[in-house]
């Protein structure tokens, strides 16, 4: 079973990455780029047998860091 | 206007992030994880006057490796 994991920064928080994008962009001569915020997208391929319970597990544990970041699980 | 750009490793292109992922997380003591492949989520707010040719040159140019990585640009 493939799941799509989006693990993106809670609004509010800085974002240097997104900050840096946004910078280079303008620096490259593209004109109208009004924000940018990176985030990552995680594609996990496990059994059938690992349940809903058990993802949130995973990425409470180890793929966000749930004081900055908020995550959504997507099943591909 | 606002545009979710996904850039993810090309098939066959080693994921060391991935590899991390996936004995983090048997080593946490999941079961059942066959794979994982970590990507790139970039969002980007652009005025409505950016058309698709300036967003693809925008990925070719910085926000995406072409050689290893792919793209997609979706609007959200």
């Amino acid at each position: 079973m493939k799941l799509r994991i989006y693990v993106t920064l809670k609004p509010g928080v800085l974002d240097p990455q997104g900050k840096a994008i946004e910078h280079a962009l303008s620096g490259l001569g593209f004109a109208g780029v009004e924000g940018a915020r990176v985030g990552k997208l995680i594609e996990l391929d496990v059994a059938d047998t690992v349940d809903d319970a058990q993802v949130d597990a995973m990425c409470r544990q180890l793929l966000a860091n749930t004081v900055i970041e908020n995550y959504r699980v997507e099943r591909a």
